[in-house]
């Protein structure tokens, strides 16, 4: 019976994710759902993304926060339209929540949309939200060992990023032991190492992401 | 009507977590429920502690993850008596999977059981197990703005551990900026600087769990 009611809720979930990428569609806007631990460098990464596509592509922000709204104002201070969710607890975003900022995102004024999830590597994975892209931030300082716990959420993603590649001389992180890993849950899934603080591997991922949204216009 | 089951929930599980606390203490056997993102270092800081404490204290463990028992392996390495429990996707553990644990730790062999948590800065805070210290592990490349993001977690920690201070030099983290932020949810709580790669202030850490455990004795 408790499994009827996930199931439920999962589906009423699923709709309204439909009904988000309906809507984005419908003004040509690609939306990116970022995931990823706490502090693993989801804001750093959507400031560098920005940073990079000024004068090329007009981008919007959602942030999803269990309370406070720092990141969305560091957002703000780049010139770029950004809604706050705030989930009061909530550890994940969901396609209603995504649906309500939607209405304060100028859709018709954005092309991309990047929707900054609640820091948690368990259950947005379980959230559709109606992006067209699910990206995965891991940070090196977390361990190599997370795609054998955290097996759902690399097993969605579209995208790894592998960020603060920088730290690497001073951590035990095994990057190639870490790919096998991810490959071995998500064939498909294309890996980036990065680092948000150096800029190293930045315009690799911007490249793919407008490789993305290219695949998707056409 | 939805807060009314949400209170059922919670209300089942304290509880339930009264009850784990009773045989714990008819055991005398110390609980600690140690929390933190995923990454952070709570099974490295298991195994310095269990390191610091042999011939003192016999210790025991259970070991909370969504899916695998690499933590648990680790673990047993030391001739530990550890039990493991998988959620299968679940964001956090609660007084009744760990009442389940429980029945398979050796009590009457061990006076400290240390439970690693699942890598979740939201949802553990939430739920009592019968523990009688909570310990919250936040390592430095997280960032120093996680008590602002995550309040519940900080206000609900008898200490906090700033773990991988050794990554200080490499990175922006303002120790002094932390401490305050997290005095400022919570005035009572014990903050440690460790390093689990240096063995940096794990004595001072050892010797709080030591007092704290002595003055639940008395």
């Amino acid at each position: 019976m408790e499994i009827k009611v996930l199931k439920d809720i999962l589906g009423a979930n699923e709709q309204m994710a439909e009904r988000n990428r309906q809507l984005l569609d419908s003004n040509q806007v690609f939306a990116v759902n970022l995931m990823s631990s706490p502090g693993a460098g989801k804001t750093s990464l959507i400031l560098e993304t920005i940073n990079r596509l000024k004068g090329k592509t007009r981008v919007g922000v959602i942030e999803g926060d269990v309370s406070s709204s720092l990141d969305a104002e560091l957002i703000a201070k780049q010139g770029v339209p950004v809604v706050q969710i705030n989930t009061g607890g909530g550890c994940h975003l969901d396609a209603n929540m995504t649906y309500s900022a939607l209405s304060n995102v100028p859709l018709q004024d954005i092309e991309l949309l990047l929707i900054e999830n609640v820091g948690n590597l368990i259950c947005p994975a379980e959230f559709a939200l109606g992006e067209h892209r699910k990206v995965l931030i891991s940070s090196v300082p977390e361990g190599d060992d997370k795609p054998f716990k955290y097996p759902l959420m690399f097993h969605q993603a579209d995208a790894v990023l592998i960020n603060k590649i920088d730290l690497l001389p001073y951590l035990k992180f095994d990057t190639q032991a870490f790919s096998q890993a991810i490959k071995g849950i998500n064939r498909e899934v294309e890996i980036f190492q990065i680092s948000c603080a150096t800029s190293q591997g930045i315009e690799q991922w911007v490249s793919w992401l407008l490789t993305q949204m290219s695949m998707k216009q056409s």
